[in-house]
């Protein structure tokens, strides 16, 4: 959750998306919640009113951008934790399967670790034309793309690397790792990991919700 | 609708998917729906069963491939159409301002058009590595790339070209375009003209349904 960022407190199925973010992560291990530097009590209070009481959880102040708020959060970990995850609250629907997937690979050995999706739609690389138009330059071979989801996974310390070497803004802490050289493994991803930031994502989130209440029911 | 694909027929908010596609084109001028060649009296049936009795409709035996399907609808259109749009009846819920933006683009000048949307998600190449997994070869630059949709919009000369032209099997026809070295030009597409293929998608889409409607009552 970015600084100032308000869509982790959108509620969706009347519960903020944050909620539902933590609530399949609640078994993970430690968690800490980087909010905005003014908004921690506040945070801190909705979790609570959420009955969100992980004795597990933390709420520390975010940076300027979203790498320092991942820095801060991380420098909050205690020092026996030696796998990290690096999750966006705005995939609040990502099923528990994914998290549990991400997590067994850098236990497994694995050093950095991002779940993702093939690519289903054509793809086309373009430069820009006029207005809101633009012109094909080529049609990109998407067999070997991959959309790229969260909770992202890495060994701490090569993390700790990651964080140390960057600098500017990165939104994609597998990307600061791979700049390092060190691989980087992908495994699935699941459809319901999906971002929710516009108004569409939010009928398609309320839809997958109430599909999941439907038949946990 | 390809050879022997069921999901054109598939049902959604109680009408399968191809009406749904072809309400939205109503306006667009001559229709020419692609059947598999030994369906083309069922899906004259069902079109009549739903109410989809435009005059200006007629549907033809598709080819075994796509682009043989689209040569089919292609040559059987009326000789006066100068402009063409190929449409996948799985974007059954493509808003008609998406038709018409490309509609009007080919019609104010451009040779072929395609709708698209810009990618979200960080977009990782990759190769192959063990079981499901992968391993990261890049961070693409998705500032230039677009997820293609349909209806995709041709003046009918280039059109009737590149299906001169090709040989194989295609699935974009603005790719064939291309290949000629002819301009593809690129306009906004709608995140509602997504392609319904798999159950998640069927969710997203009675979800969109169920918006309009509530929307349109």
């Amino acid at each position: 959750m970015g600084p100032g960022d308000p869509k982790a407190l959108r509620v969706l199925g009347g519960v903020p998306i944050l909620v539902h973010a933590l609530r399949a992560l609640r078994d993970v291990g430690v968690i800490v919640v980087a909010a905005p530097a003014d908004g921690v009590a506040g945070v801190e209070a909705l979790l609570a009113e959420y009955g969100v009481d992980y004795a597990s959880l933390s709420v520390v102040a975010g940076g300027a951008t979203r790498r320092e708020s991942v820095a801060n959060a991380l420098r909050s970990l205690p020092p026996d934790v030696d796998t990290v995850l690096v999750h966006d609250a705005a995939r609040a629907l990502t099923p528990v399967e994914v998290v549990e997937r991400v997590a067994a690979a850098v236990r497994g050995g694995e050093q950095a670790v991002i779940p993702a999706l093939p690519v289903v739609d054509t793809i086309k690389s373009v430069e820009a034309y006029e207005g809101d138009a633009a012109r094909v330059t080529a049609t990109v071979d998407r067999s070997r793309l991959r959309a790229v989801q969260t909770p992202q996974g890495f060994r701490r310390d090569v993390l700790d690397k990651a964080h140390a070497e960057a600098s500017g803004d990165v939104t994609d802490d597998a990307g600061m790792v791979e700049v390092l050289g060190i691989p980087v493994t992908v495994v699935p991803g699941h459809p319901e990991a999906f971002k929710i930031t516009t108004p569409f994502d939010l009928v398609l989130a309320e839809a997958v919700l109430a599909r999941r209440e439907a038949t946990s029911a």
